[in-house]
């Protein structure tokens, strides 16, 4: 398909690219337009219909539209601007470098403006941020008849017309009619006979991850945010939230393995950009290390006379701090899913301590069974069997260390307003490497009296 | 809200109880009826109308369900089945024994029990395992106002109504036309004039993740499924897609962290299964320690010589595990979305590349300046400046190495079928340990003449 744009753009052949285009999805349009020069892509753009058009911006990346506003007449923006639904408008707005988002908050109409800045001001991980103020509002001595009426007369400007809110005189959410049952009930009862009064909602300073844990518990396709008095703001749809969920959790996971999240796609992020989301981390990790280096300075002497215990120290900082990478993931990931919360500490620490025993068990049992079978019996290594012991025990000890730690950092740093993501693998496996090998060393001083 | 419910039980105040529940949203009725045992669970699961009680049912955890199930006469099991839609019928009953699963097939009527046995057949992991078979179909020749009626004749028992399929006389997907267009049109047009002829489908073979990428990327709230002849088989609704969304994703984070997953939520799993899901991975990589093991016991000896190098092989190989796990989350994580493909290896393999050779940089001279400074002049330890050079080219090899195979390993895993998130952090980390450890000695061998 890009090819064949392409050819017909080169030849000219517009009138036949517009037909060719119209029947196209924006999504894929965008697709075809990757890597075509300016000009040749204002071209194309301006034989879009209008809200083809417009709908088309949308879905492209920040540098493709940047390209496009800077080729805009102020015209060209405006009549842009009029299709956009304003979270589109605030999600490209914030994108944008200072000087572009003033152009466009200037070409937009009143009150789109003040929209616009009522949305831009919300903190970022808020409702009010992901927000939109295009709903339909009904008021309930409405017929469903008359309602239909509204859908149709305003329907094509709002995000969506198949959640429809019903507010009283001072703008307060009273009820909540879906399109399926105005359908589904006769034209002469009132909106007020049929609404849902038991309406779910947020206020726009709840925390993005409760919208998420809404939409997945009530499944639902509109959410509407309303301020501390019951009046409706805006309303979040679902392909929003959905966008939404993907850009949470990839940040968890990005935090997970110490890395500042971005909100670029991997191939658009460039060297810097990448080096600087992971290099702050890397570098405060290895200088961390520097206690582990110090623990073990301080059995230097004891270890060369006995070199044994050398060559297991890397198995043992391993399994400790997969040990605890485990639970700690798991507890953030439910903290996330809202499956855990803090009044559950007690149950989780409770689960984990169990849980550590039995894996603490079978792990050093298999790890005394494989010395003693494998490197001294088979490989005939000068292994003594204290030493064997030494490291069993250690290994016990570290696992049990490592997953009770792992399931209170996450859920005390969500106690004292951190993100837990920050407390996973590689944060714990640094605080477990360096217990792990306390442990050892005590262990080993005791049973080996270095 | 729950003590008022256990109230109105007790005092057998049954009326007000369901006055009282009939206002209430299914998922928080199942929240009320927490620890409730199961004959008192029954009696107000009897109370509820019939539709809400059905929708309760849908919320309730499997265990609540089988409670109620082996409560419910066969033809209370009727009832509820009839109201169920066929794709949560199915999350049912893959949750079930399977004498309880054969009981609900049996008590199902001929067309449901057809549709449930058609989605149990798909693979767990395809798009036909997540769809269900209740849409609107509608005739290319139907006018709007007839397709009207058809929607308000069916519309009650379809998963949604706010897109209709348009179908051939052999069942063949022609067309979508969503119920915003239909309010949006006169009443005579026919659907063939209005119906959008450029259909995005999903095969019902395709794989999950493929179906989230389509909802993402085109932001829809139902997505046909097709079989190989085109013809329409089923829809996916896009609050089911939110739950798929976050399953794969905590299936992907559990991966990542070296846990099998389970479908199952934090608290309700037992521990006997939690150990299950964690012990198989932390034994075979505490066993593959054992390479890492007989590296440093190969340089014994002369770390026995050398005992300053001992202290530096935790900052070794947490670096080159934290390095590489950083970029293949970051390569398992794109994957995923979508955002790069096999096709996109190279281009991968030299933007890591790159990022290595600054962030190998930037570590190994820090690295070199913190002995130099701390260690050396402030600690005033026992450090050659060779040992610290030693340590620092070790780093910068590392760290290439540790970036080079993180994101080489997942894209080649997706290449030949395997799931990329098993290449994460602890294989990766447990890889690079080995690797760290032999350019350690290498170079220690070149530099120090051991």
């Amino acid at each position: 398909m890009q090819e064949k744009v392409l050819e017909l753009l080169e030849s000219r052949k517009l009138s036949e690219l517009k037909v060719m285009l119209s029947e196209e999805n924006p999504t894929d349009i965008v697709s075809y337009l990757e890597n075509i020069p300016q000009n040749e892509l204002i071209l194309v753009f301006r034989i879009l219909p209008k809200e083809l058009a417009a709908e088309t911006f949308v879905e492209m990346d920040s540098d493709m539209q940047m390209l496009l506003i800077s080729a805009f007449s102020d015209k060209e923006l405006r009549d842009v601007l009029s299709e956009l639904f304003v979270d589109d408008a605030v999600d490209i707005i914030e994108e944008m470098p200072a000087s572009v988002a003033k152009r466009i908050i200037r070409q937009a109409d009143a009150q789109t403006r003040k929209d616009i800045n009522l949305i831009l001001a919300y903190p970022d991980d808020s409702a009010g941020s992901i927000m939109t103020t295009e709903y339909i509002a009904l008021k309930r001595d409405m017929t469903v008849e008359s309602a239909f009426v509204k859908i149709r007369s305003v329907g094509l400007d709002k995000e969506t017309i198949y959640t429809c809110y019903v507010t009283d005189s001072r703008r307060r959410l009273i009820g909540v009619v879906t399109a399926k049952d105005l359908l589904l009930s006769a034209p002469e009862q009132t909106i007020g006979e049929i609404m849902e009064e038991n309406v779910i909602f947020s206020f726009t300073t709840d925390d993005k991850e409760d919208v998420i844990q809404t939409f997945e518990k009530y499944d639902m396709l509109a959410l509407p945010v309303v301020d501390t008095e019951n009046r409706l703001i805006g309303i979040i749809t679902v392909d929003d939230i959905i966008d939404v969920i993907q850009e949470e959790n990839t940040e968890d996971i990005e935090k997970m393995a110490a890395i500042s999240p971005s909100d670029k796609t991997y191939l658009k992020t460039g060297i810097f950009e990448t080096v600087k989301s992971r290099i702050p981390w890397l570098v405060i990790l290895m200088l961390s290390c520097t206690f582990t280096g110090w623990i073990i300075g301080a059995f230097e002497s004891a270890l060369a006379v006995q070199t044994a215990l050398i060559a297991f120290i890397p198995m043992i900082m391993n399994t400790g701090g997969n040990s605890g990478s485990q639970t700690s993931v798991t507890v953030i990931r439910a903290l996330s899913l809202g499956d855990i919360a803090f009044k559950d500490v007690f149950k989780v620490f409770f689960k984990e301590f169990r849980v550590s025993l039995i894996c603490g068990a079978i792990l050093s049992v298999t790890n005394y069974l494989k010395i003693l079978l494998l490197d001294i019996l088979i490989l005939g290594e000068n292994i003594t069997n204290t030493v064997a012991l030494v490291v069993s025990f250690t290994i016990f000890a570290t696992v049990i260390f490592a997953k009770i730690v792992g399931c209170l950092l996450p859920i005390g740093a969500k106690k004292i307003g951190l993100d837990p993501a920050v407390m996973a693998s590689p944060f714990i496996t640094t605080l477990v490497d360096a217990v792990s090998l306390l442990i050892y060393f005590t262990i080993a001083s005791a049973l080996l009296s270095l």
